[in-house]
C-alpha cells in the first residue's frame, strides 16, 4: 500500500475536530451543547442574497470565467470605494472563498522553504495552507497581557532572513479580536517596504468593528501597493459561509498573472456564489445595523460575563465576533474536554476552542480558550453560568 | 517589488487562452465564430436539479461538512453502484469539482519531485495541479496513428524508477475521447500492484460511452483497492460545470484522512452546489437517454464529417464528448489563429483548440487540434463546411 505524503502528515488537526465527536456524545446523552466553538455566523443571510438564488432562471449551470464575473467585480469596486480602497475591477480575481485566496497568494507568491511572519496566535488554517504550498509560517508572539497589540519592530527583525518573504496579518483579528492601530499598520508598512515582502492581509471582518478606532486597510498603506495582497470573503458578511464566495486583490499585476493561471487551472469559482454575493452587495443599510448593534450587544455581553467570572480575563475585543479568553485551569483542552465528557449544569455544557490551535509556540495559550459570540444573547448569558459552574467544579483547576 | 514564485512561472497558460483574444476581436468584426474549442456542454441542466435549487428553503447560507453532506454521500452510493463501483458513504469526499479532487490527490500522496506516469496527450490542467503540488508529470507517448491505444508494458516500465509514484488516467479520455480495453486496464492494475503505485482514475465521462465496448474503472480493478484514487465531477454528466461539485473517492483510508485535512483547511464544498448535485441523482432516465442520443447523432455527424474533408483524419472516439484530430496543416496553433484572424466564409470561422498544449513531448501533435462536440449538429455541419474552407484558403497547408 503506498504511503501518504509528508505534507499529509504534517498538516494540523484542529482540536476542535477532536472535541467534535464529543461534543455528539453529549448530545447523544441528552446534555446540550452552547456551540461557543465556531464561527458560523448564526443571523440570516440577507433576504436580497436568498431572492436572487430564487430568482436565478438559467437553463444551463455552466462555468462562469476563471476571474470570476465581470458585472460582480465591477460591483465590488464601489463597495471597496466605502472603505476608501480604490480598486479596478481587473485588480479583483474571484475565488471559492477566502480559503482558496490565502492558497493561491502562498502559491503564486511562494517557494517551498520561503518564510511567512504570522503575529501569533493566529487563524490554525494559515499553516495548513502554508503546508500545502511548502512555506513556513514562523510566528511572532503576542499576548493576552498586552491585549494581543503588536511587538515592536525589532522582534519582527530578529525573526527577518533570507528566505522571509511575507508578513501575513488577519485585521480585524481571527482569533483574538484585535484591530491594528495606525502605528502598527505603519510599522507593518515600514518593514515591508525596507524588506521588500509581501503583505498578506485578511480583512474578512472589516464590518464587524466596534470601537471608534479607525479601520486601516492594508490597501491604504502608501508606497506598498504592489507588495500587499488582500484576502477577503462575503462568508461572515453576509452569513454566506457555505456559497464560498471570497477574492483575492492585489495593485501587483505580476501577480495577478501568476494567480490567474491557478484560477484557470481550478476552472472556475462557483457560479451560483458569485450571483448571491453580488446581489448582496445591495443589503439594506438597516440590515447591515442590526447585524452590527446585535454583535455589539453578544460581545458586550460576553466580555463583561467572562470578566465577571472568577479567574478569568478576557481583554475587550474591537472587532470580528470572537474573544481570547484566560481561564483558571491547567490545560484548556484538558478543560474543554472534560465540559463535553464529564459535566453539565441544568442539562447543559459548553464547547469552546482550545487556544492552543492558534499557536505555533509550544506551551502558548495553555490556559486560553476562543470564544465566538454567534449565539443569540439569551445562549451566551446560559453559557456563561454553565462556564462558570464548570470551572468550579473542574479538578484541574488552577488561579 | 517582490517576485513571483518559481512555480507561478511554470504554470501552463492553455493555448486556447492566447486565442481567446483572437475570438473576441473576430466577433467584434461580426463574424460568427463556432466554439469547438470548449468543454461547456450546451444541453440544459435536469429540470430537477433547477428546481431543487429554487426550492432551497434555508435561512442562513451556512457552512457544510468538510466531506460534504452525507445524505449526497449516501445517494452516490446508490449511483455507483448502478456501474458496480461498491462504496460506503465513508469511501466518499466531496470536492469543489473534479479540479479540486485532483490537487488534493496531489497534495496527499505526492511529495515534491514524485514522478506521475501520464499518458499523452491528456488534459492540460493536470500539469497545472501537478507544479501546485511540486511533483512531476511523466508522459508516456499515444498517438492518433494507433487510435491512442496504451503503449506495451514496456513502454511504462522504462519511466518507472524509485521516484515513481502513481499513473493517472482520463477514462472516457479527455481530449481523445478514447475508452481504456480490459486488457489495457488490467495492464494498468499489473503496473500499480507491481511497484505499488497510486492510480488516480479521472472517470467524469462514464456517461459518455458510445460503444458497445465494457466501461472498466479503476474501481473495478482487484487486488490494488488501496492504491486507486477515483476522481469525479457532476459538471458534465448533468450539465452543471458552474456549481462545482465534484468528489475524491477512495478505499485507502489513510489517503481518506489526509485528503479530509486538506478538505476541513478549506471548510467545506459548495452547499448550494451540494443540494443540486444531490438533486441531479434523480433525473429521469428519459433526460439521460436524450443526452446521449443527442451526443451519439453529434459526434456521428463531426467525425464523418471530418474524416470527408481532404487531409483531416480523426480516429473514431468511443466516449467523452472530444476528439483529437490531424490537420494537413503546418502547424495547428498558426492555423487556429488564422482561422480567428484572417478567415471568415459566410461570415464565420471556427475556433478550436491546438492539440500540443495536451502534449508536453515537444512538437508533439503540432498538426492536430482537439475539436469538442458540444454544439447542436446543424451547427457542427455548418462549422465542418468552414473548416472545409479555411483548410483550402490557409496558406500553410502541407499534406
Amino acid at each position: 500500500m503506498p504511503q501518504i505524503s509528508t505534507r499529509g502528515t504534517q498538516m494540523p488537526s484542529s482540536p476542535i475536530r477532536k472535541l467534535a465527536p464529543l461534543a455528539e456524545q453529549a448530545k447523544q446523552r441528552g446534555v446540550h451543547v452552547y456551540h461557543l466553538n465556531i464561527g458560523q455566523p448564526d443571523l440570516p443571510t440577507p433576504q436580497v442574497a436568498l431572492d436572487a438564488m430564487k430568482g436565478i432562471d438559467r437553463k444551463i449551470l455552466e462555468y462562469s470565467p476563471s476571474q470570476g464575473y465581470r458585472s460582480y467585480r465591477e460591483k465590488l469596486v464601489g463597495y471597496y470605494d466605502k472603505y476608501n480602497i480604490k480598486l479596478t475591477p481587473d485588480d479583483i480575481i474571484i475565488t471559492s472563498g477566502g480559503s482558496e485566496a490565502v492558497l493561491f497568494a502562498f502559491l503564486s507568491c511562494l517557494n517551498p522553504g520561503d518564510e511567512i511572519i504570522v503575529p501569533e496566535p493566529a487563524y490554525a488554517n494559515y499553516m495548513a495552507f502554508a503546508i500545502s504550498a511548502g512555506a513556513i509560517i514562523r510566528t511572532i508572539a503576542t499576548t493576552i497581557e498586552e491585549g494581543f497589540s503588536l511587538p515592536k519592530v525589532e522582534k519582527f527583525e530578529e525573526l527577518i532572513n533570507e528566505r522571509t518573504r511575507a508578513i501575513l496579518i488577519c485585521n480585524p483579528n481571527n482569533p483574538t479580536g484585535y484591530l491594528y492601530t495606525r502605528r502598527e499598520m505603519n510599522q507593518i508598512r515600514d518593514l515591508v517596504k525596507k524588506y521588500d515582502l509581501y503583505l498578506f492581509s485578511d480583512e474578512v471582518y472589516r464590518e464587524f468593528i466596534y470601537t471608534g478606532s479607525p479601520y486601516i486597510s492594508a490597501c491604504h498603506l502608501e508606497g506598498i501597493e504592489n507588495n500587499v495582497v488582500l484576502i477577503d470573503s462575503v462568508s461572515k458578511r453576509y452569513s454566506e459561509c457555505g456559497i464560498r464566495i471570497g477574492a483575492l486583490i492585489t495593485k501587483n499585476k505580476q501577480v495577478r498573472q501568476a494567480v490567474m493561471k491557478f484560477c484557470q487551472a481550478r476552472l472556475s469559482p462557483p457560479l451560483i456564489g458569485q450571483v448571491i454575493a453580488e446581489a448582496s452587495l445591495d443589503t439594506p443599510e438597516d440590515y447591515m445595523r442590526d447585524i452590527y448593534d446585535e454583535y455589539v450587544e453578544r460581545r458586550k455581553c460576553l466580555i463583561d460575563g467572562l470578566n465577571r467570572i472568577p479567574g478569568v480575563y478576557s481583554p475587550i475585543p474591537m472587532g470580528a465576533f470572537y474573544t481570547v479568553a484566560k481561564l483558571p485551569v491547567d490545560d484548556a483542552e484538558k478543560f474543554c474536554a472534560w465540559c463535553l465528557e464529564e459535566f453539565s449544569y441544568e442539562g447543559a455544557t459548553v464547547m469552546m476552542a482550545p487556544a492552543a490551535g492558534f499557536y505555533t509556540t509550544p506551551g502558548a495559550g495553555r490556559n486560553q480558550v476562543r470564544i465566538a459570540y454567534v449565539l443569540k444573547k439569551e445562549d451566551l448569558m446560559q453559557a456563561l453560568v454553565v462556564l462558570k459552574k464548570a470551572l468550579e467544579a473542574y479538578p484541574g483547576r488552577c488561579e
